[in-house]
């Protein structure tokens, strides 16, 4: 088996040296991942200006590439370049460094990836844990990715869609389990916290707290994530609103 | 009633223009647009620096900002600060200067402002015109938009809604007409054209082709556009794929 694997905090990220270790026990492993930190890049392209890639590290059964732009930039040029006469069988993006729960999967660099991978034909799972250290501490991950992996492998799941794992900061027996669920409905706010410069202009930092719309619903990936056990969310590239769709199509007349 | 209007190719542009033009009708307009082009800028945020704006017209009617980073950033931006207190009616973004029909939808800066927009909970609307050219003719637009503001206002569409909206770069009198559709199934292929820079090293640039998956569905939006009508898709920000949720929860055991 090939795996592609990808992240959006950049090529030296601990995550990605985690995932890099776990995935390694099932095939010739490929990491193309970004020079620097690409948090918040959703699905962006660079377009104004050319992307680069070098190979920074090859060993027996892997081999590390690093590109210049995002992470969707990386999928395609690795899908356009070294995997272009050979798809490979998987691609995992992250660990990623802070949950990637409800909306956080329109804004998220390691699931922007991941979306890629799918338009390629590659099933593809993003990884995030929900500590924003560098120093997080992966056991959980140790324990768990490799559960997910196996039933991957034993019960595929459909071409068009990539996974979305959260794995809760805890220890790994302080976690109850892994449930599927659904992006939970929610927004974030106070976004802005306004600083004045040294001429007295302002200018704005992005922060801001998510806020949950559906708290008590169990099926919801950041209440199953709360609760103490891993969530795994199936998501598809195809935003229609398709009962909108017919809805309007009764109504509205041109 | 107020309007807020961003885009993706930067306060300048003669898509914004005539958006600005064609919505000055309806109310108050204020602009919020990127200081500089944004395409494929998806919805990616700015997290590493940060984001300022100002203002750059006032007149009776019509107040202009411009704020440094990506489309999204500038919905967030305003929405904090400008409409902290009171949110506009309508947000509309455009008009893009090439097409976003397909998977465009997670690529487009246009689209990632109007997703963004509906998580303020504002009815959204994307405008792309099929014409990459500054120069381009937008007396389509001129024609069609208000039809598809006056139907907006008498029958609102849902509010977990933003539309994707595509004009074909025709004469007014060679358009068909507007239809109603879905996201048609596509991705893009031969994506890199690789040139050797003067010290002998490679570098990429980004360009492709599109291929449409289903050239024949008559409902798929790239295909309405193609036989000259105007294409709007229902668009929501939930990538759960709800049928894979299912069937995975009945065959996956942890």
């Amino acid at each position: 088996m090939h795996i592609f694997i990808t992240n959006d905090d950049g090529y030296l990220s601990p995550g990605l040296a985690t995932l890099a270790e776990l995935m390694r026990p099932y095939g010739q492993v490929t990491i193309v991942a970004p020079e620097e930190g690409q948090s918040g890049m959703s699905n962006a392209l660079t377009v104004k200006i050319p992307v680069r890639m070098r190979r920074v590290h090859k060993e027996q059964g892997l081999t590390i590439y690093t590109a210049g732009g995002t992470p969707t930039d990386c999928v395609k040029l690795a899908m356009s370049t070294l995997f272009a006469d050979s798809k490979p069988d998987l691609l995992v993006s992250g660990i990623n460094h802070g949950s990637n729960t409800s909306v956080a999967v329109i804004y998220s660099g390691t699931l922007g990836a991941a979306a890629e991978g799918v338009l390629y034909g590659i099933p593809s799972i993003g990884f995030s844990l929900t500590d924003y250290s560098p120093q997080a501490d992966f056991s959980a991950c140790r324990k768990y990715i490799p559960k997910i992996i196996t039933q991957t492998l034993a019960h595929p799941f459909a071409p068009q869609v990539f996974l979305n794992v959260n794995i809760p900061n805890l220890p790994p027996d302080k976690i109850k389990g892994i449930r599927l669920g659904r992006q939970t409905k929610g927004a974030w706010a106070e976004e802005y916290e306004k600083r004045i410069d040294p001429t007295g202009a302002p200018y704005y930092w992005l922060t801001g707290r998510f806020v949950n719309h559906e708290p008590d619903a169990p099926d919801a990936d950041e209440n199953i994530l709360q609760q103490g056990y891993i969530a795994i969310v199936p998501h598809h590239v195809d935003m229609t609103e398709y009962h909108e769709l017919e809805r309007l199509k009764k109504i509205w007349q041109f």
